[in-house]
């Protein structure tokens, strides 16, 4: 019997041709998500693929090219990891000037545990060829461009440092299940570190170049411009910057007096979350927040959480700001940039206590 | 089969305790919208009752008391009705500056055909005696309340002109089924015509009485206060105001030259919605937008559309303004009040031609 009485969130929906819903960050408390409130980001429509027949072909610049069944992928030593994956785009709505394109909030990022083969392992059966530079993946999902007049497939390239990376997986599970189809089914690239760009799904292909790949999604997309009139400074996005989201209170919510849990997430690319503050007077004094430390993090996030007590009713903007173990930490404001990508500004909220 | 490419819309959660989530106003298509995507706006947790002993008392300044029970009710001629139902904090997040509580956007709105006897009826049946001022309609749902200290039920009245209103009804059905459960199963007061605070949920009880009723959902909440810092001016929300919503593109959409079909929709409490225009140069110029006229349309939305061909690329601000038969038109900047509730200023989005 199913409870009539049943609250629980749902997907954000941000644009449905392509489907783009974000997950409603605010109210998720697993630490590894139902995938069901995994956020949804596509370029293009789902794509159909021949999962009776389906096999991934694996060359270029490599001396034995493979062309591999899931039943051989299944063989290998598998690798499981526990991953954040964030939209370059997300918290893209925050940014001032205002970005044209889609207007993610605060919830284009979701965590969970995912089981493959290192990507290593396959490159290394098909043995690099010397002068291999990068390794393009390919996902079956492809479409129109706005921008450009041909179709392309979704491609991305990564440097072959980070390609053999050993938690850089193909990836067939999420979750402990098959990955879910609009996840990637059935293989999807998961690279831990990286803004989720760099995790394609629906693999169709692996190629490994010896040149610099330069499809759209590589040097037009998924790029830093500085300035919004030229290219001048331009760089690509790779790693996940320094961040962390206030789930709870709400902004804009109405609290009594009392003692109040102010609670979030906190995550980084590279290196672990060390410190994690919090600040109950708009930024001019920090308080340092508890870190809930887990068992096998891996790339996941961490949750924090505060224990405030208010006497005085008023209104008040709750800020958090983490650090992590390369020094990296939240900066006052974000670097803007023409395409919006990587927002990471200190967090936050205003409430008034009455 | 269930189709794993199927893309959908689903409730934006804007709290969970109580529930509070709005319908993706942007995606609807349906004049009669599937329950699913109704919007939620709940005062207190889920109420319990008991369906299989229910009865409608109808008490206070009446000849008669009645006791009804489902049966009775649905034994009344009945009457079906088309309605809106907009929450009056619906697009409270527009405001400037900022106003606390539930930050609803533009899809605190729905509509659909309820189908009941109406209350009229009843209040005949009982007779109503000399003197009757107002009929206060109680709900089984309650709880504290954040400014107050006592337990209160979501009680509210109807000045007894509007309860005597033939389209004034107890429903039990919407959309040809029983009321979801969540919408006020297995009886919910529908008031067209005003926002929906009046159209209580899970009714208790109803009791015509000499005076004006003061609960704190009539006399503290749903009231327009003018001013930040006193009481001045205040007045009751009531009547719907005349207002309009775009639904595509989407704000901050990035298009390309050629046709687009702008569409939204637009309401109005009191009449019919008369003209709707579209202003593409940010409200300099305005052109009429073809509204689509339906059959038995009663207190619903009307949906209209304009075709716009862009041959220029760059950046374009789109309004859209609806006017009404009793010449109410949606004003350049809202009506500004301390709860704020009515916001019906002209709709806006941006959008970037390529």
């Amino acid at each position: 019997m199913t409870n009539p009485h049943k609250v629980k969130p749902y997907l954000l929906t941000r644009s449905l041709q392509p489907e783009n819903q974000e997950t409603p960050i605010h109210f998720i408390n697993n630490d590894s998500m139902e995938n069901q409130l995994f956020y949804r980001r596509n370029h293009f429509s789902y794509p159909t693929l021949s999962y009776s027949n389906y096999w991934l072909p694996i060359n270029g610049l490599v001396s034995a090219p493979l062309l591999l069944s899931m039943q051989d992928i299944l063989q290998y030593p598998s690798k499981t990891v526990e991953v954040v994956l964030e939209c370059s785009g997300d918290k893209r709505i925050l940014f001032e000037p205002k970005i044209f394109g889609e207007q993610w909030g605060k919830g284009a990022i979701s965590q969970g545990r995912w089981k493959g083969v290192p990507l290593r392992r396959l490159l290394e059966l098909s043995g690099i060829g010397e002068g291999a530079k990068e390794v393009v993946v390919e996902g079956y999902d492809y479409g129109n461009r706005k921008d450009l007049d041909e179709i392309y497939t979704y491609t991305r390239s990564l440097p072959i440092e980070k390609a053999l990376h050993p938690d850089t997986i193909i990836a067939y599970e999420y979750n402990n299940q098959p990955i879910p189809f609009k996840h990637g089914y059935p293989l999807r690239l998961i690279v831990p570190q990286w803004y989720a760009m760099a995790s394609v799904k629906w693999i169709k292909q692996i190629s490994v170049i010896d040149s610099t790949f330069n499809g759209p999604f590589q040097t037009i997309d998924y790029v830093y411009y500085p300035n919004q009139d030229n290219d001048k400074g331009a760089f690509p996005v790779t790693t996940i910057n320094i961040n962390s989201t206030i789930q709870k209170p709400l902004d804009m919510e109405i609290i009594n007096t009392g003692k109040h849990l102010i609670k979030g997430i906190a995550w980084t690319g590279k290196g672990v979350i060390t410190k994690m503050e919090i600040s109950l007077d708009g930024g001019y004094t920090w308080r340092n927040a508890d870190i809930l430390r887990r068992q096998n993090i891996g790339y996941g996030w961490v949750s924090w959480s505060y224990e405030w007590t208010i006497l005085e009713k008023g209104e008040y903007t709750i800020k958090s700001r983490a650090t992590d173990s390369f020094g990296q930490i939240q900066p006052n404001f974000p670097f803007w940039n023409k395409k919006g990508y990587g927002y990471n500004a200190i967090d936050q909220i205003k409430v008034k206590v009455e």
